[in-house]
């Protein structure tokens, strides 16, 4: 592959593996926009969040190699493959990181947890316009083509004027018809936490050991402004989520409760 | 262990292992505040985030019962032993979630890599007021001690009122003697990134492998009101960290941007 000057560079990663449909699908719709470095692991990473590899060395192989697209695959997380790949793999920066698509919804607080978002938020902290998508569908016959024109849509917006700095998108798809979706709505993240989380069971000798498990508890159902809503409406949720987590809006009560 | 309808109960926890000295100087103060279930894991999970075992079963095994604390060793990453301690192995949900002393800071962008505050935050996923603590050294011979009384400051604070939903404390404390330390400063998160992140090597067979390695970049070294800024000046800073992580400030740009 040749990056020419005038290409764009789209670093393209997921937390379900190389093996992911949802992958192969943004990889058809990334090429439309651009080179593609495709970095993912063999396996899924799925509830990575943002960890990193610190203990153990990172491995990175070149599997495959088009006119428009690298395909490597690395030992690490999500968040190691987009450091190693601007660090090491690639040229130059990438101009995009584009992440997914996530079989299963990553709306509400998923974001903390999903490795797929994770990946975006490691983009933007490079001062990259970085997006993660998902679809809203555990089903293993979830059908990803439906997020196509929605991701074209978004990449467009992108590419007319890139989002400022700190900033990546979170975009969730309804896994519906595609007749059936109504649109695009920007949105906030949604209250909420998971519940009963865990199944316990004992082992053939005897012992307990607990699997992770639980459904989620939306913590404001009526609320119209939300990812869960949009999705609930069939609607495609993007929400511009942040790199600075700091609760602003606490600062000077809290400086008042310490008297500083 | 008994624990009695006016006891304060406090689930403790940290990402540098059950062996780790700034664990062992956060229950000595712990234990000043109400009765401590302690959850870790033996080896350390620095860097894991807000990760979650789903691949695997949890196990988890009481380690030691005194009057004051129980300790349990589990197999899971930070944010797995706060979920499998609150649904699990807690007779009722605890009144706060401390997580630390970290070996080393995590100030600036540091929170999203963080098991420390990621325990701080799953905490704060459930309704529970909750406070990670760091200590600003990496030192093999890190003084937690000097934290001590800093710690005892913020647990009255929030003895005296909890924190609002949705936000936990993220608290990182100067390594230097208890004498030069100025005080407690209320901060936001400062802008930075890491840089440099890998070490490139050969192995004895001759194959590349790289260790994750760097340093911290800050964006914004002239700002007083960041906590980078805080420890630099030997402040303890308090930052208000928020599970919701929408760029509020965006939404009306993008939803113009979309034309929604």
């Amino acid at each position: 592959m040749v990056i020419e000057k005038n290409d764009k560079l789209i670093l393209l990663t997921n937390d379900d593996g190389l093996y992911a449909a949802g992958l192969k699908t943004l990889l058809e719709v990334m090429e439309e926009f651009g080179k593609v470095i495709l970095i993912s692991t063999m396996e899924s990473q799925s509830g990575m969040s943002q960890a990193l590899t610190v203990k153990t060395p990172l491995r990175v192989k070149l599997l495959e190699e088009s006119d428009k697209h690298k395909i490597y695959a690395c030992n690490g997380t999500p968040t190691d493959s987009v450091k190693l790949a601007v660090n090491q793999l690639l040229e130059r920066v990438p101009d995009y990181v584009v992440s997914g698509i996530n079989h299963g919804a990553n709306a509400s607080v998923s974001v903390l947890y999903s490795g797929t978002m994770a990946a975006a938020l490691e983009g933007c902290l490079y001062g990259i316009t970085s997006v993660g998508f998902s679809l809203n569908s555990f089903s293993p016959a979830a059908d990803f083509s439906v997020c196509k024109d929605y991701i074209r849509i978004v990449m467009k917006k992108l590419e007319s004027e890139p989002l400022p700095p700190g900033i990546c998108l979170n975009v969730n798809i309804p896994a519906v018809e595609a007749e059936k979706i109504r649109g695009i709505k920007i949105c906030r993240q949604s209250k909420g936490n998971w519940k009963e989380e865990f199944e316990k069971r004992k082992d053939p000798m005897g012992k307990t050991y607990y699997w992770l498990t639980g459904f989620f508890n939306n913590h404001e159902p009526e609320a119209q402004d939300t990812d869960e809503a949009a999705l609930a409406n069939n609607y495609v949720s993007v929400v511009p989520v942040s790199v600075d987590m700091t609760a602003h809006w606490y600062l000077d009560k809290l400086r008042e409760r310490f008297g500083k």
